[in-house]
């Protein structure tokens, strides 16, 4: 199977594709996209939501999960963050997928075992779990491991029928 | 021209639609898209963006306008906002249109007069200015508020030229 993990964000949201064969992971590919801060948000969020749809057509995810919100103290952060997260999972279900949402935490948890590891001990993981994968930045990095989570928690899932 | 305006909420979209000739304005439409709140949050979102583009198909808008979002003091509650808010935006965009941003203070403004006006003095206001009209509900107020705004923005705007 392959999943879709997303650290979405305004200017930057990263995104990581990997392969699940039972508990074999791969790498798929990775990067992060960039809107520009000049133009309008209108503008910035149709930028993003057709660099997402490429993404869909180009890989054919058949799993996609998104990292919950960690709420900003400024206000004004978290509503442009909601804008974008907002396009994400839009674009997401559009394409017929389920959105797995994870709390930060559960995402630490999965990719380093504990859920106060650092953002670096996150990125490290990743690297070793995926070794040999050039990681386009900290977003990229971050939207790996929620992959990685997704991938985990259908394992689980398939292991434990309901 | 045709112009449309939004009051954007995860749970509630408030929207109206004017046609503006000169200083003349009058309604064509207003109502309420509402999402199933024990749906999933991307389905709501989905759920709205295609609400959204059926409104875009039958009025054909020259112009769009939504409100600045008052920022909540609870942070979950900005997060949605932001993300309803987001799908607006993309959906207006992605038709084409330029959307207008105003702070409510400057539609209260534009429709009573005052920027300290009360919700209810704006929805008495817009009944006056569009008379006979059938308002869905505050929400659906809001948005008619915003779409007169934009009129007599883009009235101005008219008159000196840049």
């Amino acid at each position: 199977m392959i999943l879709i993990g997303f650290d979405p964000g305004l200017g930057t949201t990263g995104w990581g594709v990997i392969a699940a064969e039972g508990n074999r992971l791969s790498h798929i590919a990775n990067g992060q996209i960039k809107t520009d801060s000049k133009a309008a948000l209108a503008a910035r969020l149709v930028a993003l939501h057709e660099a997402l749809c490429a993404l869909f057509a180009a890989y054919h995810p058949g799993a996609a999960a998104v990292e919950e919100v960690f709420v900003n103290t400024n206000p004004q952060s978290t509503l442009k963050l909601g804008q974008a997260r907002g396009v994400v999972l839009l674009a997401a279900a559009q394409t017929g997928l389920v959105v797995g949402e994870y709390a930060p935490r559960l995402v630490k948890k999965a990719v380093v075992g504990t859920g106060a590891a650092e953002k670096t001990q996150v990125h490290a993981m990743v690297s070793r779990l995926l070794p040999g994968t050039k990681i386009a930045g900290a977003d990229a990095a971050d939207a790996l491991a929620v992959a990685i989570t997704h991938a985990h928690h259908l394992a689980t899932a398939r292991r434990i029928p309901t």
